[in-house]
């Protein structure tokens, strides 16, 4: 299911006349991502008793890359992952976040991610949609040392703050530890010493029963 | 007045032993700015009935600067200007926001900002903390076109959500829209291009008496 129907943000104080036409385009693509301030993800805050929203999110990806980067196996361009991972969630603004968790709304996930992206970076001039939805596409791909380390940190994140939260996600009924250990292996693409430190971050939260052994 | 008192976040659900020493480092300042997240802003959202708080509008910046930056006067490294905004808040985490328009709690913010950043960057490795304090001080100095493009941003952001608003922090008591133009005059030491759609949405929302003419 997408949400397209609550029309533009900027709809509903129009820009003055007068504006640049490639400008006013610009803008009306910068109030409208302001939605995903809104789109709750599962993961709890470590600072605050809420759920993260994907804005915050983001963020906390690219301080993550910047800061992580030394730990990638092959050199990555520092600048040019943290625009992957800045970008990386705008789809979610009319397709909603969709759980790691949740196998069910996982399956028509591309489907509705792709119309959300055209609905979305179709706003921009051409030339801009194009820029930004390259980048998505090289994220969701991880055809480059650069997306994998993105997809990597994306899996990393939560993973802290569950850990903070002593369980919070790993606590869904139905999931095990051994399908959090799946889900995150893909940290191993990018980074062994990442992944290393995930999976031991996984193994003593199991052991101390903030994730589950087997099926509940 | 800074805010040390709260204890560091990781310390509530300490990290397991066994972590390599510096990646513990880098989890424990990677935990402790997810309190960013919860430093709230002036300006209202405008996807939502609240204020925005500091980690939405770092993110918010990344992706300005990203389609923004072809309108820049002399040329930028955009990657390296995202760096700057996902850094340039971080010690608001324990000096607080400092509104714009709050002149008194202006007085002191360089004291309180320079001990708060000593304090977060001081839980990263030395080389790792003086990356991003090097950053934070190219921002605030303004030395670079980077960083004058990521400041023109940081003053663009808040007022596409005041127009959205109808006035938002425009409304301030005491605040004229000659305030607003003096406040958001750096726009144009980064673009003359976005200085010039700033200053026709500030006169519009005069125009329509989102701003006040005259001090009230
Ligand atoms: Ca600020």
């Amino acid at each position: 299911m997408t949400n397209f129907d609550a029309g533009l943000l900027a709809d509903r104080t129009p820009l003055p006349s007068g504006l640049d036409s490639r400008l006013l385009r610009h803008f009306t693509f910068l109030i409208e991502v302001d939605k995903l301030k809104t789109v709750l993800r599962a993961s709890p805050l470590a600072a605050a008793d809420r759920r993260e929203n994907d804005a915050e999110h983001s963020w906390h990806l690219a301080l993550m890359v910047l800061v992580l980067a030394e730990h990638a196996d092959e050199p990555i361009d520092v600048g040019h992952t943290i625009k992957l991972v800045v970008v990386h969630d705008l789809v979610e603004i009319y397709a909603g976040d969709t759980p790691i968790y949740d196998t069910e709304a996982g399956h028509d996930q591309q489907d509705r991610e792709e119309a959300a992206a055209d609905r979305l970076f179709g706003l921009l001039p051409d030339d801009s949609g194009r820029e930004l939805r390259a980048l998505w596409d090289e994220f969701e791909a991880r055809s480059t040392p650069e997306a994998r380390f993105a997809k990597a940190v994306d899996r990393l994140q939560p993973l802290l703050l569950n850990w903070m939260a002593k369980g919070g996600t790993w606590r869904t009924p139905g999931v095990t530890a051994d399908d959090v250990r799946s889900r995150k292996a893909v940290i191993g693409e990018a980074s062994a010493t990442l992944w290393e430190a995930a999976r031991h971050l996984i193994d003593e939260g199991e052991r101390r029963g903030w994730a589950s052994s087997r099926d509940r």
